[in-house]
């Protein structure tokens, strides 16, 4: 036992020194998190977990979400970097909006540089957190020895035959991130979207996604680009939303902190949790009220 | 190493020797229970379980659910009781249903004489935990040294930023009770509710909830009560169901130990998991059917 | 310390010894995943997970699904034999769907030959695990010894005082199978069923489930039944679909090894994760296009 410890000692001091180099230690660190399209009303989610499970009992295993609407990769790419940022580095995230799946698109595992782990089909999911996040390096699975012994029969559920399999694996250090597979480009698969920018005293924007549950409009213009128009807290900013060619809604929103900063039922216009600017109805659903939806065709201008 | 057992061992022993004194150790036991109006479709949930992974891989954490109505403070207070007697001492809930996010409420910590933390915005979500459970100390966070480095800007998300965080730090013991902030008085913010009363050879009720999964109505009239009509086992009790001044059922039901002791599709009367009367129909919504719901305005008078 | 090492060591020995004999050690691995109709909008599947999480700190607590529709036994037994092969032997599982609760159906732990366990009513819950994975052995919950304490009031959720604390007690091994209760005959409930046959060039099967997210059928024909019809991949399949005597579909459908195969919009037959014949459309719901459903009435034929 005390031979154990010694060497366990030593291998422990060898990985600080080699993060002394490197400035920091993003090696695996047995935290798991999975997101998919599949609900949580079957099997599949758990079948995925009880693979994951079965590789080690030390990871902790946890969800992003599993109600991404049916075959929606921007949705899927999108709640990735709303909630990565938060996790530990470390943590590798498995994400299976999959509709290619048993076709020819590349299963790969990314790792960014703030340390994030993401074991996906590379086929639009990656598009934000790749961005955001940043690519320190792609490595395609390799299927052959990376995946569920026994499972080559079936063609539809690479989630729990590869994707749980191999993260669970590289989560607990079964593997290491080279043995997933050989490297490549560092590049990811990305999904078309509009940025926002300022031009002629107006921001130009859109609405990648709403707050479903309380009916929030969340944009896609962070603070820095709103502070072009130098208006200040309390303040009304004039809002114009479209749907391609369509005027949806047109009016003035007060800038403040918080919805609860203006009487109930009133508009509002604040940060949200990503610090991009966002309008709601304080206890009530702007998106329902005001007839507005998200997507690539969905439009917003901000002026003074 | 032997030294480190030691110490480990002594500390144990301080640990046992003061709780001798104080008859049980209800200091935080790391395990983490959330609960919140988030639902579960986007990635906020997740967002508040990394930041409390993020503060110790030691903390076990779980859920009471997210699917509260939004902004639904009541339910909040509801579900907190009907489920915080059933985990362990020390266990810390944490509680998000937050309209007022970013205004003047307080956030608090409360610790119940049953050994309980319950971290939430101090607005009524506790009315019933204290009620039920025995106030023993509340604090006020103190946002300054509890909260998620560098959230300053968001005022949206104190469930990630300062709830989540000061959970998981208190959980973990990071932080003793003490570090959360200082002591406020012994009381929360209470919502008035209608309490149940024997009158006349009647007992007045309301329907604080229902048990949504299968239709039954559930009261707040418990057992002993209950007794005061001396309705025996397989007797008929009479109901009278009202929302505000307008009747919606009238009917005479069987007492029964469960609903499973009627023929299919007959009503029954019954004492619930939380030993409060309820109705049910046997494999049928009573709810659905009869045309009740819950809240505030419901009213039953029970009668032999 | 040395001395406990040593000990733990011996039993160790003791126990790899007993093992060589049986082959495997099926014991408990402290793995508890659960299994209800009781949704997730209520604290009822927290108040069980508290349970368990009281009885040991260190079992690890997972979910099949709380989705099953309210009082459907032949959704819980498909959705265990879906999940149960992919978590490792020793996990035990707790399924509580039971309309019966309170009345005189026997509660059961089921051990498979596969070295699963089963905490349940004995209600038609293990028709397809006990049929797919082979029975061990049966023994009833001894409900005296094997109760929560000071539950005894409680008729209506036996899946908190009964099965969460007895799934607990056996994942953690505070108690030994023996010791959850008598033993019973190698049987258990099963619900009727009707089992796929090949017959004069057609196959006769049925629809026991649908895959509800995405809308595939899912039918109970098997490869090496599909077999018989000799037909390769990318040829043609005559489907007839028919719910009791009325015919719903009747098509021919290509079949492959996934739903990417074939062009967006059109139909396909493939194997899915379970190996079972199914019917997709590629990015779309073949259920919801052609009106097909899932239950003892719905059959399919399939010829050449």
């Amino acid at each position: 036992m005390q031979k154990i410890a010694s060497r366990q000692s030593f291998a422990a001091l060898f990985i600080f020194l080699c993060c002394l180099g490197c400035g920091r230690d993003d090696r695996p660190n047995s935290t798991l998190v999975f997101q998919s399209d599949f609900g949580l009303k079957d099997g599949a989610v758990s079948a995925m977990k009880g693979v994951a499970s079965g590789v080690s009992k030390d990871i902790r295993i946890y969800d992003v979400t599993h109600e991404i609407p049916a075959y929606n990769i921007w949705e899927a790419a999108y709640r990735l970097v709303q909630t990565a940022p938060y996790w530990p580095v470390g943590t590798v995230f498995v994400s299976v909006v999959d509709p290619g799946v048993g076709t020819k698109r590349k299963s790969v595992v990314l790792l960014t540089e703030s340390g994030h782990y993401f074991v996906t089909p590379d086929n639009g999911t990656l598009t934000l957190v790749a961005e955001q996040m940043g690519i320190k390096e792609v490595r395609e699975i390799d299927e052959v020895n990376n995946r569920r012994k026994n499972s080559n029969e079936s063609y539809t559920f690479h989630g729990r035959d590869v994707y749980a399999f191999t993260g669970a694996r590289l989560a607990s250090r079964a593997i290491s991130f080279e043995e997933v597979g050989p490297k490549l480009p560092a590049k990811v698969d990305t999904l078309p979207y509009q940025r926002a920018a300022f031009k002629d005293g107006k921001i130009f924007g859109s609405i990648p996604i709403l707050d479903v549950q309380y009916g929030n409009v969340w944009t896609n213009i962070d603070k820095k680009l709103f502070e072009n128009l130098h208006i200040q807290m309390g303040e009304a900013v004039t809002v114009k939303i479209s749907k391609g060619d369509s005027s949806v809604f047109q009016g003035r929103v007060r800038y403040v902190n918080t919805f609860g900063d203006v009487p109930e039922g009133e508009l509002a216009g604040y940060f949200n949790s990503l610090l991009q600017f966002s309008l709601g109805i304080n206890m009530g659903s702007f998106s329902e009220k005001k007839g507005v939806g998200s997507g690539n065709d969905w439009n917003i201008i901000l002026s003074k």
